[in-house]
């Protein structure tokens, strides 16, 4: 087994586990840090680690598109080539050949589309997804799945997790590398018996873990708040579950009491990029002038490089002068909040508080999740 | 005295001495990373350290118009706001209102010009040049001076001769900080005499150290490398020595060759912004597709992080992909390259043998500066 999976502690539907993989252990509920293109935007990874970070997890489109899942498997796969030693999971593409891809064309077959880089024809079969991840060399793969927007018309849904179901099997038909686990995805939107059928085909197949696609396209959070618990009971209680690319602090948070053990997200990154800094006291606007002159932390008690060495004045100053340094700093600070807020919700769960700790942290928040 | 300066060893004109600062020691020969808008660009100040950097440069013209002077002094000063401990030189914004600065009137009672950044109307005076570099509060702060191009008239050169000596006096006059060195500035480009008359009027003013400027603006190397024995020698052996702005390797060897104790130059973060690599044998551009297969680090033998963690193909990537890292890697391993130069120049210059180190580093640069 490439991975092992062991549940440590319960507290409702939220559990503490130990997720071991090919490059080490990591504790669950974990989030996973973003890093598409061989990097996670902006750090080292040795400031990803200072982070907080036991796994981060990279993309199978951007990376067989440039530098080449073979160049990379030459180079001696991802975890070298990228410099990082840890645990990484990779996506299947699916997901960015329906937000990214141009000209698409999906069958039974596979989807064929436009390299949105240089327009090249490219096809991603369910086996075409295999070998690229097999190159890459990831600790955890995801099997190709087709995600159609939340809103999509019930039989286009259908149709979906029909076409899901078939190729996670032609996924793990496909894989044979044994120092990689291969997860399968769950579809099916907020449609829940459409859900629990395509649960029960996979769970049939008896992959070592599996994920809930298609949250973060489209619905309301409220939404997903009210399907997450549902969903999640549909999948093995002994096996890992991740929920993809998901979300909003107060995302994870109700994530977490549904039962999820694994989360990605480009959101600290990207917003970090953008002069958005995440507090337990909610979000901070680098940008505003009402910081120009406070030289307090971003957030008092965090114990990141950002929070140790840098005041707001600072941080407001390197956006002003549109220095590369702005966006460093403040994507490492929202890295180690996330991650801190995952350690926080482990030692909740752990000591049977995790509702109390859930309703603290949405109330500091100002409700926004609630 | 704010600074205290010691030569250990000489070899030829070339020595290695030992700076101290209010905020730590600096042994010289020694490069000095540009740090233009309080941020060495892309990198923390703990990359900084670990490249080796022990002595940063701030920029007075760029402090004073963003953030403001007033501002850093009030979050305490320029170590506290940038989050770097260690010794800092800010330069005066002489050269800065000759290359940036728009509608620029130079009188001398001081610079009237335009900011670059939102067209205010500006002065800056020797008095103002010392009262922005007190409000910084770095460890060694420079006369305002009168920098001229390379190739002016006799006639304007000898004018920003006489208007430097007329400043560095109003500077002294003016300057008060007990725990910050002010340093003068000698112009008169590559007439030996005029640098000659200059350096007598400053020297007799009896100022802390001494920088040699103009020689970054318009001279070819050739000429600099020539004029510099003879511009150096007209400075106090006893005091540091800095020459402001360069420049390229081979230049920081002829300087050191010379007895040049300082030098600042933006060209290892420049130029690994744009993807060129210094290294001991010559530059890499790092965008030159035969790198995208070359699993070899920048430099072998280099201890700096880039060249510990990554190869030359994840590099390129890095680059072909407009990845954030990209910069950031390539400036730490310049910066670290440059102050490696410095460390091997010292211990040459220690032991005797700087002639043959550097005739050896130039042969291997491939007699480019040679």
């Amino acid at each position: 087994m490439a991975i092992t999976f062991h549940v440590r502690h319960r507290n409702g539907a939220a559990r503490v586990g130990l997720l071991t993989t090919p490059h080490g252990a990591v504790e669950t509920p974990m989030f996973m840090p973003v890093g598409t293109q061989a990097t996670v935007k902006g750090l080292t990874p040795d400031q990803l680690r200072a982070a907080g970070a036991r796994i981060i997890l990279g993309n199978t489109y951007h990376l067989t598109l440039r530098p080449g899942d073979e160049l990379v498997r030459d180079m001696g796969g991802l975890h070298r080539f990228m410099g990082w030693d840890g645990p990484i999971l990779t996506d299947s593409g699916g997901f960015q050949v329906f937000s990214l891809a141009e000209q698409r064309k999906i069958t039974d077959q596979g989807a064929r589309f436009r390299s949105h880089i240089d327009g090249a024809l490219l096809e991603l079969t369910p086996e075409r997804a295999v070998e690229i991840q097999q190159n890459l060399g990831s600790d955890i793969a995801m099997v190709l799945d087709e995600c159609p927007p939340g809103d999509s018309a019930p039989e286009a849904m259908r149709a979906a997790v029909r076409r899901t179901i078939l190729w996670a099997e032609r996924c793990k038909a496909h894989h044979t590398r044994a120092d990689q686990a291969l997860l399968a995805i769950v579809q099916g939107g907020t449609d829940q018996s459409l859900r629990a059928e395509c649960a029960k085909e996979l769970v049939a197949m008896d992959f070592p873990g599996y994920a809930l696609g298609g949250f973060s396209v489209g619905e309301a959070p409220e939404a997903m708040h009210a399907a997450l618990p549902g969903c999640a009971a549909l999948l093995p209680e002994g096996k890992p579950r991740y929920l993809m690319g998901v979300g909003r602090p107060e995302d994870l948070l109700a994530g977490v009491a549904a039962g999820i053990d694994l989360f990605d997200c480009v959101m600290p990154t990207r917003s970090g990029r953008n002069a958005l800094a995440f507090t337990a006291d909610g979000p901070l606007r680098l940008r505003n002038a009402k910081h120009r002159r406070d030289p307090a932390p971003l957030e008092s008690g965090c114990d990141c490089y950002t929070c140790a060495h840098f005041g707001r004045a600072y941080l407001h100053h390197l956006f002003a002068a549109d220095e590369m340094l702005g966006p460093t700093l403040l994507s490492l600070h929202n890295v180690a909040y996330y991650l801190r807020l995952m350690n926080e919700a482990r030692a909740a769960v752990s000591e049977g508080r995790f509702a109390a700790f859930r309703a603290e942290c949405l109330g500091r928040l100002g409700e926004r999740g609630a």
